[in-house]
């Protein structure tokens, strides 16, 4: 976290050249560094907010904010219509999460450690949920890609909407679940009794401005998409698949490293399952509420999202019934994320 | 089963109705009742044989009448012509013994059981087998759709007789399997050296009897479905998907239930598998076969039955590898078998 | 091993065939079964020299020699321009590794053995690298046949020749991670320090020999492919998918088998999928450059192969997560392969 303060630079940087009417392709780039501090921060915020509030606000105020920056560079995408991008970085996140975070992980915390080991339990009953979540939102879907395409789009918004809520009820229950029911399942490790290192007031007054600022430098993001696709031939789908989910999990991502280098790869694993079903389970169906507004986003993914998800599916069940990593999964990992992303471009 | 008893009420109903040719929507729903108590006896009666037959040829018979009720219903619909009906209510079964049974099963055992464990290996074995019998099953539908369709009818029907010839034959090695050289494997828990509460002759007749009575509300059933479709604007797919098989099997069902709720998480789950396997292996290659006195059937599934199959193997091969379960994973079994149905519906 | 030297005849009677032109047919026979014999001394001409050698390079002569009758017969298939039958014939040997050979041990294996386990450890090291291999061999494929095709012939041969290097990356990686970083976790076994049986000066000669006759009967062998399937009505593909990889995999097949008949059931699975595994790793990314000699072959694999393939993960992935095996699964593994050739006949 420590280098990533520095590209808190780049927040007036990215005012000024919006100002000065930069290429649109340095302000994406300039306005995607100064969201990572800046997700970090929040991530760090949240954290010590967990410390005053005890365990369980903590945990749901995590499992609440700890996707904040991809909600609200998608709500942005979402004004501007740019539902692709928006369905793009849904599946994007999930499918980073778990080839690439994942991946990453096992390779840097390999070449440390020979062979990893982990909780297989905890992970199991993640990975189930994880394998549930994404089958229920692919399901809509796969049966209109292979129907034959005479569906009225009302009947698909309804669809939607439904699948939306089930997804819903589905992340409340679980949140019941992990932090009532069956509490003792999970967490047990967690309880390091941590001294806060900010005062409350401070970590409210972060989270805040980092939410603000993040707006502000969404807004520049998401405008500068369509004519920076425009001028490189770059198609919008490839920025909401590969690109938008880098910036906004970069945090997650280093953690997920760190963790695992100290050998704690139940932590890594968690926080790239746990991130990814915090995507679909509420990301993705506050989306489709909030499209409401504008006008409604179908929750039907391309056939490209589909394949891709289905993937990171099969490897996140193998990864889970296995109990060990080594450096040569993690390569293996990044090798299909690689794959797919060549198979984006073209 | 107890207060099931009182729908034997609807087998007079039914038949007035159709005597005074009641709207094809009530005559459907009052045979419908009225078959729901005669599976359960049915299923009573079959337990009472083997009692006196000992465990290998009562195995054998409960085996071969466990789905009897399906195989009557499709059996007069296969009559009718009704093709789709018939292939929709098997894959139905199926993916309603996986993700309804197992499902209810997982969640009214979690509601009393904070974590339900389960024989593994016992679970492995027999989710192994249906991996095995819904790839064979699928393996043409998938070639079919994904093929240039100038294929003749004809190599279809020869390709479908012998998919099921091998289907039926891995039927008999299974039962072999089973009751002769790995009977150690299986039903050591089953032997409780039950006292039988009929005696032989009446098991037989009720045996009997309920097949008869079954078969005259199949008849009344399948005569109202394209009428009733027609003025609901449903469509004869979702009748077959859904609501037939929840008819066939609400029985079943309720064992499941029960035992769940005893904590048998084990025979539960045996009850689901096992159902759909011999929906696959048995029900499935007998209908081929009979269809060849009529107009033979392909055994050619849809899209919509393929995905759901499909989707049905991996969940069930997730909980399998995982040996336990607890009210969240039975509420998410419920919720995509929810989302698949709303697909069906729009 | 023995009675299939008497297979050695076929050589001079192919030379014959071929001299006087028989029937493509006989010729595609002949050779075929001269090619068996050769394959199975190249095997073993391997092994001598891996004792003189020391297991580290031992090890990597047997993983890069274990293919190479399907490596030379390719090459020709190649030369001649008939890519649907190379293809066809990776794929192939996929699927019969994992079904028919797996199948056959574990039937006659069974036959034996009431129930044969075996170590899950290694099995799901190598069973994980195949799915990850698999998944990102197909995945261009996936996308070429979900895209809408208008995409551009160069950029296939691109991302062909990314993937194979990806793969073949990974295949370099493999050896040093198996043969260095890990060699504990592997081989611990295989240490038996056996005796050579043959000179090296021999085995050297033996080697030489046999790629030179297989070479010679390869070229006869895909001479006969393209007049032997218009006279017989046989597709290419058919020849290419099933007899192809048989013929290729004969000798390894046979050791398969004899290794699960005395109970060594980890080296029978060892043998399936690290065979598989070379296969996607070193023998398809090897063709994909060799082809650029001549004319640059895509690795875009059609729907049926992609189905082949699929299933074959999902069913080693269940098989590796499982530990034992018994005489019913090997027959469902090859009553699955059985339905697949019958699907690609008609």
């Amino acid at each position: 976290m420590n280098f990533l303060k520095f590209f808190l630079i780049f927040i007036p940087i990215s005012i000024v050249a919006e100002f000065i009417k930069l290429k649109p392709i340095w302000i994406f780039i300039i306005s995607s560094f100064s969201i990572i501090p800046l997700a970090g921060f929040m991530g760090e915020a949240t954290e010590e907010i967990s410390v005053y509030s005890g365990p369980r606000i903590g945990g749901f105020l995590n499992a609440t904010f700890g996707n904040a920056t991809e909600l609200i560079i998608s709500f942005f995408a979402l004004k501007a219509g740019l539902f692709d991008v928006v369905k793009a970085s849904i599946a994007g996140s999930v499918i980073g999460n778990i080839l690439l975070v994942l991946g990453a992980s096992m390779l840097f915390g390999g070449l440390k450690y020979k062979v990893q080991k982990f909780n297989k339990k905890i992970v199991e009953v993640s990975s189930s949920m994880l394998l549930f979540a994404v089958i229920g939102l692919c399901i809509p879907a796969i049966f209109t890609h292979t129907a034959n395409k005479e569906l009225i789009t009302s009947k698909y918004e309804w669809l939607s909407i439904s699948v939306a809520l089930a997804m819903f009820i589905i992340y409340l229950l679980g949140l019941y679940f992990s932090f009532h029911t069956h509490k003792d399942l999970y967490g047990s490790e967690h309880v390091e009794n941590e001294k806060a290192k900010w005062s409350l007031k401070k970590s409210i007054l972060v989270l805040v401005l980092c939410t603000l600022v993040i707006a502000l430098e969404s807004e520049f993001l998401v405008g500068s998409v369509e004519p920076m696709t425009e001028t490189l031939k770059l198609s919008e789908f490839f920025v909401g698949i590969i690109i938008i989910p880098i910036i906004g999990n970069a945090a997650e991502h280093s953690t997920a490293i760190v963790m695992a280098m100290k050998n704690k790869m139940d932590v890594a694993i968690e926080i790239a399952i746990g991130s990814s079903l915090q995507i679909i389970l509420f990301v993705a169906p506050i989306l489709v509420f909030l499209s409401l507004l504008f006008k409604p986003m179908s929750i039907i993914f391309n056939e490209f999202e589909l394949v891709a998800l289905v993937v990171s599916i099969l490897i996140v069940n193998r990864v889970a019934s296995d109990g060990e990593s080594n450096w040569l999964e993690g390569i293996q990992l990044i090798a299909v994320y690689i794959i797919i992303a060549l198979s984006f471009i073209i």
